[in-house]
C-alpha cells in the first residue's frame, strides 16, 4: 500500500462486514484521507454503532446517508463526496450493501427477485456511474503511479461463492433457499467483468471479492468466519491487487474463485 | 429420441431462431403431439410468418398469445396449455424469448436494465413456475422412461456466450454494447443451475444452450450462422441430453461452454 492518504467509500457500512471494514481501515496502518461510511439510515437505531465508531475517528470517518436503491440519494451523496474529496478524487469504492431474501425458485416471488436485483445489481451499477467522475479524478491525480491499484482508483464489488455456477452443485444443498441472492450475485459478477473491460483505459481497477461465510446477520450462525477475520483478509487482498487481477473473482484469502 | 409423441412449448416463436425451431420441429422426424408456439402478438404483422407456418401444420402447431413480462398472460397461457396437453403434460419448455438493448454500462439506463431483467430472467422464471404442473405431469406420465431427457420433461433456456464471464475478455471488444444483455444472461445461467438442482427430484431436466452467433434481427449481420443451422444443432443437442447434462451450459454443437 502506497503511503499517500487515500479516500475510500463503503456502502452498507452500518453493520456486519461493512462496519468491520470501516473499523479496520480507520484503525489500520494505511493512511486514509476520507473514509466515507454510507448507510440508508445513519440517524436511526441501526446506524448507532457506525456513529459511535465515527466519533472515535472524527478526523477520518464521515458518515453519509446513501440508499443504494434510490437514484436521488446516490446523486446527492456523489455531490457531497465530490465536495469532500476535491481534485484528489475517490480512490476506492466498495459496493458492500446487499440483501439476501430467502426462498427457492418455487417460493421466491417476482417482487423479491426485483428487490434483490435492485439492491444487489442495479445499486452497484448506479453507484459506479454516479461516482465515476471522482474515480476518474483519483486516477488522474495518481497518474504518477504506474499500474492499477486500490490506492489509485478501484471498485470492489462484494461478491459471493453463492454467485458461482461452478460451485453451485457443492453449495446448493447447504443453502438452497437463496435463489434470488445467487442469481443477483452471478449478475453482479458479470457487471464486474464488463466494468473491468469498459474502464480499463480509465485505469480504474474492478474486482469481485468473496468475503467468506461470515458470522453476521446475513451469513447467519452457520458462518465459519468472524467478520474481523474476513474484513482483515479483504483489506489484505485489496492492498495486493494489481492490473493482473482487473476483473477477477477472488476469495478473502486471495485465492481465485471459479465463476 | 423416443417414438412417443411429445408436447413442446416455445416462447418468442414468431421470428428468428424461435420460428426456425418451430419449423424444424414441425417438419422433423420426431413425432410431436402439440407444438405450442407462443409470441406476444400472434395476430399482429410480426406474427404473420408464424401463422403461415401454423397453417401448413394445423394438426401439430398451436399459436398462442404469451407476453413473458406479463404474469396474467403467463397464467392464462398455462391454463390453455393444461387443457390442450391434459394428463400427458408438457415435455419440453423452451425459453427462447429475449431482448437485447444496446449500451455499455455507462450508456445503459436503469430502465433498460430492468426491462432486460424482466424479459430475460424474470420471464423464464415466471414461465417455469407457471408451467411446472404440466412439466411434472409429463415426468409422471413418462415415469416408465429411466432417465431425464427432453422427451420426458425438460426446460431449455436459450443462453448466450455473452453471458460467459470466462469468455468476456475475448467477446467484450467484439460486442461492447451489450452490457444489460450480458448481465441478464449470466443471471439466467444461474437460474438454470439452481433450477436443475431444485427440480432434480421431480425428474425435470434443465439446460442452458448457446445458439451460436446467428444471423437474425438480434444477432445482426455479423452473425456467422444461419438460423436453420443453429436450430438444427440445438434440436440435435436437445435430443441428446441426459441427466448427466442436467444444469449444463452447452453450445449448439453440444460442446460445453465455460460459465
Amino acid at each position: 500500500m502506497a503511503g499517500i492518504p487515500r479516500s475510500v467509500l463503503i456502502t452498507g457500512a452500518n453493520q456486519g462486514l461493512g462496519l468491520e471494514l470501516v473499523r479496520q481501515m480507520a484503525e489500520g496502518p494505511s493512511p486514509i484521507r476520507h473514509l466515507l461510511a454510507c448507510c440508508r439510515d445513519p440517524d436511526g437505531p441501526r446506524g448507532q454503532a457506525l456513529q459511535d465508531l465515527a466519533k472515535r475517528h472524527p478526523e477520518v470517518i464521515t458518515v453519509m446517508q446513501l440508499d443504494v436503491t434510490d437514484l436521488c440519494s446516490i446523486q446527492r451523496c456523489s455531490q457531497q463526496v465530490g465536495s469532500l474529496v476535491g481534485v484528489g478524487g475517490l480512490n476506492l469504492l466498495i459496493n458492500n450493501a446487499a440483501i439476501l431474501l430467502t426462498g427457492t425458485m418455487q417460493t421466491t416471488s417476482p417482487e423479491d427477485m426485483l428487490a434483490t436485483f435492485n439492491t444487489n445489481v442495479l445499486g452497484p451499477m448506479n453507484i459506479i456511474k454516479a461516482f465515476l467522475p471522482h474515480l476518474c479524478a483519483a486516477a488522474a491525480a495518481s497518474s504518477g503511479m504506474a499500474a492499477m491499484s486500490c490506492s489509485k482508483a478501484a471498485v470492489i464489488n462484494l461478491a459471493s461463492l453463492m454467485g458461482s455456477m461452478n460451485l453451485a452443485p457443492q453449495t446448493y444443498h447447504i443453502v438452497p433457499s437463496s435463489f434470488s441472492y445467487r442469481v443477483s450475485k452471478a449478475a453482479l459478477n458479470m457487471l464486474t467483468v464488463c466494468a473491468a473491460l469498459e474502464f480499463q483505459q480509465s485505469e480504474i481497477l474492478f474486482a469481485a471479492l468473496h468475503p467468506g461465510w461470515v458470522k453476521t446477520d446475513m451469513g447467519g450462525e452457520g458462518g465459519d468466519l468472524e467478520a474481523s477475520e474476513s474484513a482483515g483478509g479483504l483489506i489484505r487482498v485489496m492492498d495486493s491487487l494489481t492490473e493482473e487481477q482487473n476483473g477477477a473473482f477472488l476469495n478473502y484469502d486471495s485465492t481465485p474463485m471459479p465463476w
